[in-house]
């Protein structure tokens, strides 16, 4: 999609010029201005030029490295599988998907709103749809190790379905937040950590063929 | 916000022609025609003279009873209230819980995909989103009853948070449906309703302070 992207790691002293450091420089500079847009404006008032302005960087640097707004929102999503991101280690299940839930429900409900404007894009751009599609396969794939921790503690059964576990853990959040639009409830993240928690332990997501087919 | 509209059930015959009957037949058949343009060409394709035309209507009675697109949008949701809609009553709360389920997913997968184009264009929308927010409000409110049947049956605690169990039975759906955009899995359904059942006879959604607080 924005394929020519270099990871933002390049960083040999003697190419800053360029490709290297001047080329990860400037799609960091584009891609802080493209969230500072978003936060501010909404998908509604990003435009590649304000995106350039903010930015300081040329609108046709802009235009040929990311096309379009739907491009530059797909590299903001893309570009937070670099992160070195792992979900917290509390000692329990429980804590875990608690801790992963405030993380969640603080990006949700933070000032200015990025991730809820990212969310809405992606109803307005194929392009964002898909990046945003990636990210959340990333994340889900890397909370994975919050299940089989639990296991090896032993308190799940062996045979777990870590997806399932985690999308009805987090599910509530997004739901509440995001879709049905209910004022923050602080108690929401530890509430559905606690929910998802209880039915594993009653075998909700016991990879079985009485419990797939029930 | 659209408050002038009649509501639907005024079919006084010596009134056919107008306001009562015609009034009622005119706002049947433009909200049909915002569905079917919306299930045809989602938001981007939808437009007040689109709808006009379709629905066999002069452009400025859209314009005048609608105003606009969002008022199209809010309305069509808004004609939900009227429907007698009551959540299946299966004789147990997983079951109950399932079927109930299986409504939202039928509504969510189905084609023309009429419900996913309301629910993305509240994203684009104010009025929209509000006339979303009111009609899952009053959805979830109706579906309180599963839970008070479900009480009554002594599968739950009396003090059992309805509304909490049922965003943790349906949020899955919307989640993978809405959001993850995952493909249509026939299991989810059931799989769901399972997991807040058996969350719920583990106390998950019992009102005490120590489950409050959580």
């Amino acid at each position: 999609m924005t394929g020519a992207d270099p990871g933002p790691d390049d960083t040999r002293p003697q190419a800053r010029r360029r490709p290297g450091g001047r080329t990860a420089r400037v799609r960091r500079q584009v891609l802080d201005a493209v969230r500072a847009e978003l936060g501010e404006h909404g998908y509604d008032g990003l435009t590649t030029d304000a995106v350039a302005a903010r930015a300081g960087v040329h609108r046709t640097t802009v235009y040929r490295r990311w096309g379009d707004v739907g491009g530059l929102l797909a590299d903001v999503l893309d570009a937070a599988f670099d992160d070195d991101w792992q979900p917290p280690d509390t000692g329990s299940l429980e804590g875990d998907l608690s801790a992963l839930n405030e993380e969640i429900y603080a990006a949700l409900t933070t000032q200015p709103p990025v991730m809820a404007a990212l969310i809405a894009a992606s109803f307005r751009s194929e392009k964002a749809a898909r990046a945003q599609q990636r990210l959340w396969e990333d994340r889900y794939a890397r909370c994975e190790v919050v299940v089989s921790r639990a296991v090896r503690r032993g308190e799940l059964p062996a045979h777990t379905d870590a997806r399932h576990l985690l999308v009805a853990a987090t599910a509530p959040l997004y739901h509440q937040l995001v879709l049905l639009r209910t004022a923050p409830d602080p108690h929401l993240p530890g509430r559905a950590a606690r929910t998802a928690a209880l039915a594993a332990a009653a075998g909700a997501f016991a990879e079985s063929p009485s419990a797939r087919d029930a």
